[in-house]
């Protein structure tokens, strides 16, 4: 065991009362100072970035990789995020459920921070400073393992987050950063029960995996969209298209782009053509169904094969099927949905209605993009990730979800009977 | 990898969509079918259970499981249980936190199951009908795996909840039975995170601790309490005697009995001794820390050693410490709680919300017993654990408790800019 690490566990569980004690008026100080900080040290931030994507060229990494490593003209936006936090209600310390039982015991719930959340993620420095905001003003702490390839920029960025907490009067340990970049780490991280109290994993399936199968702390997957879209005979054609075309190809290398395009036999002969032709424009290529094949056009259209339906892209490729009515695009989207967000284009409410009530993702949309499923878009000023499993918190995650709760209950000396 | 237990839990996520989409009336029919059936297979389930018993005893159990184990007069009781669960709303489709947003897409919840539960306990057989009542109730299937010393007995009982099931057209492979009795089943069934969603393990700290090292499936752990009571030095001593005699005494061998009684050293000499003699005739026996044991008898106090505050009593000791304010009182606490359940006994109202607000305990109290942690004392119905962690749910788990959520996103062909 890393006896440097478990030091740090057992410090980010010791600053977690205080953290849970903590006034939303500190929490805000310390954000803040937050916000103060990265301004004063921005060029020392952009110059330990511009270390890192330096020695990642050196590495091979890829263009995609870099883009998202640079912090290059993102400063500005990320302040803005923590400011938006900082403008979020403070979801500790509300209670709710309040009740008052025949026996005159007054029960509540009362929202208390989680403790100590692990996060392990790749590549994105802004997720070190989006996470870091939501955990202090939520009162976790939090452990930061960032990918290697980020290590100069999380130095610096946990140092100024680490500064802001003094500054607050809030423990510093609250929140660190796992900077030594060794692999191993993470394994022993998902061992470390008695201090953390949650494990987020942010990237790749086999990462997901790599956590469930070696974490004996709670984890939270999410964050793979294998996302479908089912076009009804009823659908507004034209605006359909403005759907999906923003579906596939606003930002496709995200978890809720479209991945598969489920169209009703009835309108394909009408529908399909025009998706090619529009979104092919736009550089998209497409797996068909060998009915949806029909309409192919050469340049852009293979056969699927079967694991296209399985997978998730992540880059402007498509899957269409022709299918004969809403029950087997129901059925299609039971099969090969990864839960994150999957939607019908309609103007029927009845088969809005059936389809709503038999998909079981996180996120199910009646006439809009998938694109929306997101902590911001949906209000909740930010996320720290988005799940896809049943327990504790389902689609985007952001203040409230990273609580937990305690029941109070106030009795008159009570005994039971 | 054992087949006829993959098989178990394909068929039962098979089966777990149609639970989803049942009406609020069918599986309240399969509730009404399963008291009927109990009624009218009472001998043969009475029958069964003699034989566990006849069993166990030449495996010389001890006469506490022994008693466990037996459902002997207990069926009436558990047939009115069932018919509270069919009392209570059903919280599968509830909507709640509607919202609209600025761009006027329409966002909300609604409440789902979770899907499959894996439930592992032991001796009670009576955990079984709970379980699948709450598990009908909610929508959910469930795998419920007794120990190898109720077998007889849940198999019948197993047999009667899937005839009831089907009786109100329900697929029977929603509750299922793992029956064979073999030990290695239960790490095997940790690891079908493909088809089970949530794993309850009802049990000691040894088989929790090894679900949540050898599950890659969401563990929800509970149900060990070291419980502690504080009497301050404001608090109205005969009645608080009361609640300490109650504490402890009600039914010692549960989780949410008192374990240590944290005094005030301003009482201490009123209120111990006290203690000490009427909780020592109800066969009590005290482990008391050095200034507690200036007030110690000789026939039922020993000197309590280091490991005594980390101990889940679960029979008539209890352990008494002398502290000389409510941070030692709290620091305690802190430090031995299990996280279960804990109070102050007290009249001073800041010394109680002081209380509350430091202890992080999935139960706290002002001024009633712990024994009240219990999901029908709170009105819940029933409860299929209670959880001492901070994932998803704490405390007693009802239906609510196993249920999940999706957000559903209703718009006008929006896309996102």
């Amino acid at each position: 065991m890393n006896t440097q690490l478990k030091n740090q566990a057992m410090t980010a569980k010791a600053a977690a009362s205080q953290m849970a004690m903590a006034t939303s008026e500190q929490k805000n100080r310390a954000l803040e100072a937050l916000i103060e900080n990265i301004q004063k040290e921005r060029e020392r931030i952009l110059e330990a970035n511009r270390n890192d994507i330096a020695l990642a060229k050196t590495h091979g990494l890829s263009e995609a990789l870099l883009e998202r490593l640079s912090l290059e003209n993102r400063l500005e936006g990320i302040t803005q995020d923590i400011a938006a936090v900082i403008r979020l209600a403070d979801p500790i310390g509300v209670v709710f459920d309040d009740e008052s039982l025949a026996n005159q015991l007054k029960l509540t719930k009362c929202r208390t921070p989680i403790g100590v959340l692990g996060v392990i993620y790749e590549s994105r420095p802004n997720v070190t400073l989006d996470i870091a905001a939501l955990a202090i003003k939520s009162g976790n702490c939090a452990l930061l393992r960032g990918g290697s390839e980020t290590l100069h920029t999380n130095r610096v960025l946990v140092e100024l987050i680490q500064n802001s907490l003094s500054e607050a009067g809030l423990p510093k340990e609250a929140i660190q950063g796992i900077l030594s970049g060794e692999r191993s780490e993470v394994k022993e991280l998902l061992q470390l029960h008695a201090y953390i109290d949650l494990i987020i994993p942010r990237g790749n399936t086999a990462l997901q995996q790599f956590c469930k199968e070696n974490s004996t702390i709670p984890v939270v997957t999410g964050g793979i969209g294998i996302c479908h879209l089912f076009v009804d005979e009823t659908a507004d054609l034209e605006r359909s298209l403005e759907v999906v075309y923003n579906a596939k190809t606003q930002r496709p290398t995200v978890c809720n782009a479209l991945d598969t395009l489920l169209v009703h036999a009835a309108i394909a002969a009408r529908f399909i053509p025009q998706v090619i032709s529009i979104l092919g424009k736009a550089g998209v290529i497409f797996r068909l169904d060998p009915k949806a094949y029909a309409y192919a056009c050469e340049k852009s259209c293979t056969l699927a094969e079967a694991q296209d339906w399985d997978t998730e892209w992540l880059k402007l490729v498509l899957g269409i099927k022709i299918v004969e009515n809403s029950e087997e695009a129901i059925a299609h989207v039971h099969q090969h949905s990864s839960g994150h967000s999957d939607g019908i284009l309609t103007e029927d409410a009845q088969n809005a209605e059936r389809f709503v009530k038999a998909i079981d993702s996180a996120a199910v949309y009646v006439n809009a993009s998938t694109r929306f499923t997101d902590g911001g878009q949906f209000g909740l000023g930010a996320e720290v990730a988005i799940s896809t499993q049943k327990l504790h918190a389902r689609g985007p995650m952001g203040l409230k979800e990273l609580t937990s709760y305690k029941w109070i209950i106030r009795g008159d000396y009570h005994v039971r009977g």
